[in-house]
């Protein structure tokens, strides 16, 4: 059977304002809430001052340990918003003005536009581009990184506008231990999947035998439909 | 001249459920502010798990590059408070019961003591307790990693009782470029830390004298003194 993978986040908090205690850092505890009800842990979160080193070593740290990172401030047009830069440099791309933006920024700002506000088109080398909530900049994310403005209400839309993507199997789960082997129940479980479509079963076999051969674990957004499969297994396997 | 040192800290946030959103990390809020009054600057901060691995992988990271490491929670008596294991593990020394600890628990708790309870009293091999506040478990501290429980109140209680020993010069700083050479100036700057005792001077020469020669940083808790002192400076050094 797959394995189940968790799927698994990381926060990176980015602004010598928050280290300095003079800003809350209202975004990781909204980050937080939200992805428990996507189903997703979050594993670390980091925060660390507007610094190209600190960034990208946060990124290198926790970039290929989890699912998704996201990070919050540093977006901005001025000198020390500088989390474009790192994510580049973290993954090693360039950082180059994306045409898009740069369109769109030009088409709001006209003559007006002017060096700085121009910044905000600069994106790494290969980002996607995720408008939302008819605001002007969109998400941008490479990878499995997505990077989020600092300011908490255009934190908090940009994320409403987006996370349900992120949405996975949450963390309603059940437990069977079985003392048959794997190849026996391999039927029994695929007819399990049938019957409960919203299903996830994972299925861990054990080399040493002793009280049990295999874990199955069960796991559904729907608390139901573990608990109804919970029981069809077990007079199934019975 | 000394070069001045900065005193600069890290947090370590403990617990699953700061990560899962149930809990606000007020005590990180509680901290920087502090910190920032004390005039210590807060490099990093970090939220792990409770998870021996993640707690030793953030001491690893951090304790060799900051003044201080302030870590909140995991140590109470149940078995997902792991700190005291963590950062034992993390400075390769065992975990010892602390026999002044077990006295005061064992006066406090009499017969119902229990073996839960008696956890409490579990410290890194050569800790150093500080009792405060009338509270009956120290913080503990051992090298520069001092160990706050995570529960609000007990921390802010634990944090104020000890705080001032860490106090050092606050962010209240003047720069002075100044074009004669150091040593033309060295007895212009004796002179000035006589005439104000509070006042702390950094004298940075500089190999190419384009510009300026020496970069003299002024420090004081005092913001007074600092204004007052680069009066001084100015008209003595011109």
């Amino acid at each position: 059977m797959d394995v189940m993978r968790e799927t698994t986040a990381a926060y990176i908090g980015i602004g010598d304002e928050l280290l300095a205690g003079k800003t809350p850092d209202t975004n990781f505890l909204y980050l937080a809430q939200a992805l428990r009800d996507l189903g997703i842990r979050l594993l670390r979160a980091v925060v660390v001052p507007d610094d190209l080193d600190a960034i990208r070593e946060a990124l290198d740290l926790l970039r290929h340990r989890v699912t998704y990172v996201f990070t919050s401030g540093g977006l901005g047009p001025t000198h020390d918003d500088v989390t474009v830069e790192g994510v580049a440099r973290a993954l090693g791309v360039r950082v180059i003005r994306d045409p898009i933006l740069e369109k769109k920024l030009r088409e709001h700002f006209g003559q007006s536009l002017d060096h700085s506000s121009l910044k905000m088109a600069s994106v790494p080398e290969g980002a996607a581009l995720h408008f939302c909530d008819r605001l002007l900049i969109p998400v941008l994310s490479i990878r499995n990184v997505y990077l989020f403005p600092g300011i908490p209400e255009l934190f908090r839309r940009k994320l409403d506008s987006i996370k349900e993507r992120f949405r996975t199997a949450p963390f309603c789960t059940e437990e069977i231990l079985c003392e048959r082997f794997e190849s026996e129940i391999a039927d029994i479980l695929l007819e399990a999947l049938e019957r409960f479509p919203t299903l996830k079963i994972g299925s861990y076999p054990k080399l040493d035998p002793e009280g049990y051969s295999v874990k199955i674990l069960l796991e559904s957004r729907d608390r139901a439909v573990v608990a109804q499969a919970a029981d069809y297994l077990r007079k199934a396997i019975a």
